[in-house]
């Protein structure tokens, strides 16, 4: 609690996003652990500091302009301080007529959200600044070790978004993810999935023919804070690891389960539970038996994995933590497969580097342990959200049945803006299939639908100007970024300032 | 409209469902076509007048027992009266402490619509009174035409819920049926289907391998009205037949380009346009040519197949027709192959028997050639459901997305119930696979939250008791009826009276 008023703050303060982590420089320390890709790290945290401080400097900047709103030239000075400080210049209707009433600061705050958003969101499509060089490798890799498709599921928490190109350091193309409030994925929609890809395995032999031996690996990820687990732990399972570790299990035996029991021809799926430490990024992997039954109490522990093998060379690394896992292994009744074994101590060496990340730049633990997202997204798509803490994410088709998670989201929004009287910025996205006739068409009204429902939920904070939306879709048959086509800042006459 | 409202007087003045149909008789009268199913028609007619008459006598039921609301032997009256009318008894605390205020009719007609329609369901799932004894010959039938399987979407209007039963006669297990306002079927959630089907065959083999060179064949089924085309035709095409037939060919187009454009390996599907007009269930089907084209001008009428084969000896019956069908595919460009051309026969020659139901049981036209539903169904389910009239249905996940249909559905019954003083009685269904588990609490959750955005979206009406909801799901792994699990008539105490 302590850290994220610290960490609020710092952001009220318009510090800059770096010195929130104590320690931190641009530059990997010394002393770090030989399998760790000092590299990528300097790259990675290059990415992510850049892309919070285009962010974090809304702030501080609106709050200069504000101290110009009484002056004749206003509208100028304030162009000026955007341009200067944020790169891009503000929407002119929201700076005019500003002599009889004030400038609307909500609306000039989520529009500046709104489009560091867009231009967030157009480096990721057009620069590709986390693309792997050998994205094929890791999917070779993984059929190596028996498995055709990599299916997570973790939380929607803000504090996992980065779970996929971060902390696993896999490329994000290669693995689906699909996040849940509490990692409680929907069964349902997993079979879809899950048929899916056994169809395109049928019909098209991708990723691999039907007939090859493979599996389809579904992995859970649940949360903790070793720091403050009474208080920073998952808010879906009252921040109790234990529950939140035992519900995600449960989750993935029943759509395995599911599987099984719909499908004939011995159909199964092989699972995977992965607790993530949100303080250090470290993560510890349940390790499956031989008929895929987990022990919640049996795990690999990356910081046990980190200080077995600090002092082997980095040529050892595949090796070492294999024999590690293996042992792991040997203690269950029945040893998993080899594959098995591989994937799970390659994932561990991925997280090695992550966890030197952390230390390297964060101390070792996260300045902003809690809660420090930027915006809400809502709806389906984000894959552009592979940072920590920039998104809280509902997954969703409807508020109505995503409630739950929306009310999540505008709480912890209360505490981070509304009541400092700074709106909610939520970004309502539906991304679609281009080569499906009608389907952009359908995806807008959905937005649409979406946009409308979350007013009526919150009809308050929308009339306060204190929750404002972008809508947002994606094209994902194409390599393109995302389009805005609508959202509570419209200009006047309908022109889209985000356009 | 006058035919409504004579048909509305009937209802209020509790006429039984027979004497709506002019002319309507038990047995079928001389001078039917030969190749009409007579028995077939008697046994159909049979069940649709007993069970629309279940639900027709509560009104009048209610009526007598409301003339004793004053006695202090209401409560007996009361049972008495409805057993020897409904064959039930009414629950007791609807009838208890009607001294200090008089008896909630509203909530006893809610009520009783609720247990009509329970029994309705039970019948129909342990009697399978609608059940062909040789489904598995029309899947057979339809392997020889060249499909594998056949997928109806109709108008979701309950004057089309009887289509695949009654106007094509086709086993209803054998057919998908999927119900959308204006037959404007969702292309993303048929994709869904043909996936599931093509799995099943690659899998599977089921109904048949995926070597097989069969076609997934989608029906779209738009509807008009003869006699008042202006006013009874479809109203979510402004109850123009030119634009139902058009919206709905487009729908089909756009299916099989997002089939073949999101598949390779020359995935695609068969189309099939068919016509209905309401007053009397002759069907129209507009011929696809070799390439699945469809002309909106070139269709062959059922009624136009009725009077050319008239004197036909009914032995004769399917070469007469397919004769005739194929002389119009002849007409075409390139003709269709000879599997869709004996399909086709196939449907006219079953909805000849139709034509002459409703000539026999209904002198042509039905008495209620406008809407005449009995309930309001909303979620996902409703097979039981092959009754004309009976059942305006909303075919939904939630009331956001699907609020277009929910609010056409309460304004028919504001004109048939509300405006009169009675409920409007909604069943919100849920079907669910139980050999996946959680899928039935899943499916409890979904009827209730349904039921909950049903009450927001219309609180005058819930808080006057216009509007009562009957919460039901069903188990579709197993052929069992349905269960009750909650609503707006729940007994004090949390007893259910419907269970």
């Amino acid at each position: 609690m302590q850290q994220r008023q610290q960490a609020l703050r710092a952001r009220r303060a318009g510090a800059a996003y770096r010195q929130r982590g104590a320690g931190a420089t641009a530059a990997p320390s010394p002393g770090q652990h030989p399998f760790t890709r000092g590299d990528e790290n300097a790259r990675l945290f290059a990415y992510e500091s850049r892309t919070k401080e285009a962010f974090d400097r809304i702030e501080p900047t609106l709050r200069e302009i504000a101290t110009y709103q009484y002056q004749s030239d206003f509208p100028a000075q304030a162009q000026r301080i955007a341009r200067q400080e944020l790169g891009f210049e503000l929407p002119g209707h929201l700076l005019d007529h500003t002599w009889p009433a004030p400038p609307d600061m909500r609306a000039l705050y989520a529009w500046c959200v709104f489009e560091t958003f867009k231009r967030f969101a157009d480096t990721f499509y057009l620069e590709k600044p986390l693309a792997e060089p050998q994205d094929g490798e890791f999917q070779n890799f993984l059929e190596s070790c028996g498995f055709h498709i990599m299916d997570v599921s973790p939380c929607a928490d803000g504090r996992l978004a980065h779970i996929v190109r971060y902390v696993l350091r896999l490329p994000y193309r290669a693995v689906r993810r699909r996040s849940y409030a509490g990692a409680m994925f929907d069964v349902e929609d997993s079979l879809q999935k899950w048929m899916e890809v056994e169809l395109a395995r049928h019909r098209e032999g991708v990723p691999n023919q039907a007939g090859e031996p493979t599996r389809y690996l579904k992995a859970a990820v649940y949360h903790y804070s070793r720091s403050d687990p009474d208080r920073e732990g998952c808010a879906a399972h009252g921040s109790d690891a234990d529950i939140a570790a035992l519900r995600a299990l449960s989750r993935l035996q029943d759509f395995r389960q599911a599987v099984e029991n719909s499908f004939c021809c011995g159909a199964s799926i092989d699972l995977l539970l992965i607790g993530i430490d949100t303080d250090s990024d470290a993560i510890r992997i349940h390790l499956p038996d031989a008929h895929g039954g987990i022990d919640l109490e049996r795990y690999v522990d990356a910081r046990e994995a980190y200080e077995a093998t600090r002092h082997v060379a980095a040529r050892d690394a595949a090796q070492a933590l294999q024999r590690m896992v293996s042992e792991h292994a040997q203690a269950l009744e029945a040893e998993p497969s080899e594959g098995m074994v591989r994937l799970i101590a390659r994932l561990l060496m991925n997280n090695i580097s992550q966890v030197d990340y952390v230390r390297t730049y964060f101390n070792g633990r996260y300045g902003d342990v809690g809660h420090f997202e930027r915006f809400i997204g809502m709806g389906i798509g984000f894959e552009e959200v592979q940072l920590r803490n920039l998104t809280y994410f509902a997954y969703l088709t409807t508020v109505e049945q995503g409630a739950k998670d929306v009310d999540v989201g505008l709480k912890i929004f209360t505490g981070l803006n509304i009541a400092r009287g700074l709106p909610a910025p939520v970004i309502i996205r539906y991304d679609y299939h281009g080569n499906v006739p009608g389907a952009r068409d359908r995806a807008i009204a959905r937005c649409e639908c979406l946009g409308q429902a979350l007013k009526d939920r919150f009809p308050q904070e929308s009339a306060k100007g204190l929750l404002h939306t972008l809508l947002v879709v994606r094209n994902i048959s194409e390599q393109s970024s995302i389009e805005v086509v609508g959202g509570s800042l419209e200009a006047p006459g309908g022109r889209e300032d985000h356009q």
